[in-house]
């Protein structure tokens, strides 16, 4: 016997779907919408479905946005001389929101995975090779995450942006701002001395 | 300058307004399903506009339905001699996965709250005093929440369904299974002394 009503257990379904939310969790969510107001539900269900309409990807960074170019590739008051490098949009949000990047961006959707067939020609490579040989990028700032994949494409880039005019960095690594050194691990540790800076 | 385009922005709004999601897992979420195919947007978002409409309260025992009474109400198999009063929809799906209940159940969609002024009649109380003297109705189980809450509806409930022809009880209280005791809280395990049960 069906204990839950199917329209309730579509939803429960689709729910569950999403990363990080388990059975237990799109339960208590979907009695939530539905003991809340219907006016509710249906502004969350137009916000989904008109959110693929609305949103397309900007050509030159390949960010999400409304408009092509985006936002940021089209605002005069950022440097189009930098590029920060990223894998996913959401690493384009972290770093806007330190307010400490006013170059452009080009985000690669994705990180070089070969044995799960993602070469180069998967994710936004080429793209990146092309706009930083424009001629008015003069440093690609690779900022992919600390991580084997990350860092795997990171190594790649390095090797394939390798051009006497133009400068490639990559973000500092080291302790993180408001870590007690005891409790650094000793890779982040290790790094950190290497790499010190000149204390004045 | 905006960062997001409004279309994300929406989204995101309308998902930190659920239960348990905080910004940044609704940005997360945005951002996995703009990334996902837009069938799966589509979906998620009909569940979401057809859920109030498909389904309403049985006008028997207050649970979500898509008929009315309900799959447990119309069930010929169950025992409608005896009802389980829980205060809301989700309790009764957990009592149902025990599979150990086989009787009609009673939602009261909420708990007694005196400050919030939720008094008898806000929640489904009068629906139940009428039920249990249907004359069908032997036993009324209380399974409301061990909550300051949930113990005062109890109580009220108690007091006020007294009736020489109806049986009330409560869910047992006790440790709960495969509980080390050195564990336990000290109120449960004073509960689990004062309410032994005979071993044999």
């Amino acid at each position: 016997m069906e204990i839950l009503p199917p329209a309730l257990e579509r939803l429960i379904n689709n729910l569950s779907a999403l990363p990080g939310i388990g059975s237990k969790t799109a339960t208590r969510l979907a009695l939530h919408i539905l003991r809340g107001q219907q006016g509710a539900a249906v502004e969350l269900a137009d916000s989904l479905s008109k959110l693929h309409e609305s949103i397309q990807l900007c050509s030159s960074c390949f960010a999400f946005s409304e408009t092509d170019p985006c936002s940021i590739c089209s605002d005069p008051g950022r440097n189009s001389e930098i590029l920060c490098v990223v894998e996913q949009p959401a690493d384009l949000l972290a770093i806007e929101t330190t307010k400490s990047f006013k170059g452009h961006y080009h985000i690669l959707h994705g990180t070089l995975s070969p044995v799960d067939g993602i070469g180069p020609d998967e994710i936004k490579i080429r793209e990146l090779v092309h706009r930083s040989n424009n001629g008015v990028v003069k440093e690609v700032l690779i900022a992919t995450s600390s991580t084997v994949p990350g860092e795997a494409t990171a190594s790649y880039l390095i090797d394939t942006l390798k051009n006497p005019g133009l400068r490639v960095t990559r973000l500092a690594y080291g302790i993180p701002m408001g870590m007690d050194i005891k409790y650094a691990d000793k890779h982040t540790l290790a790094r950190a001395i290497l790499r010190r800076d000149k204390a004045v």
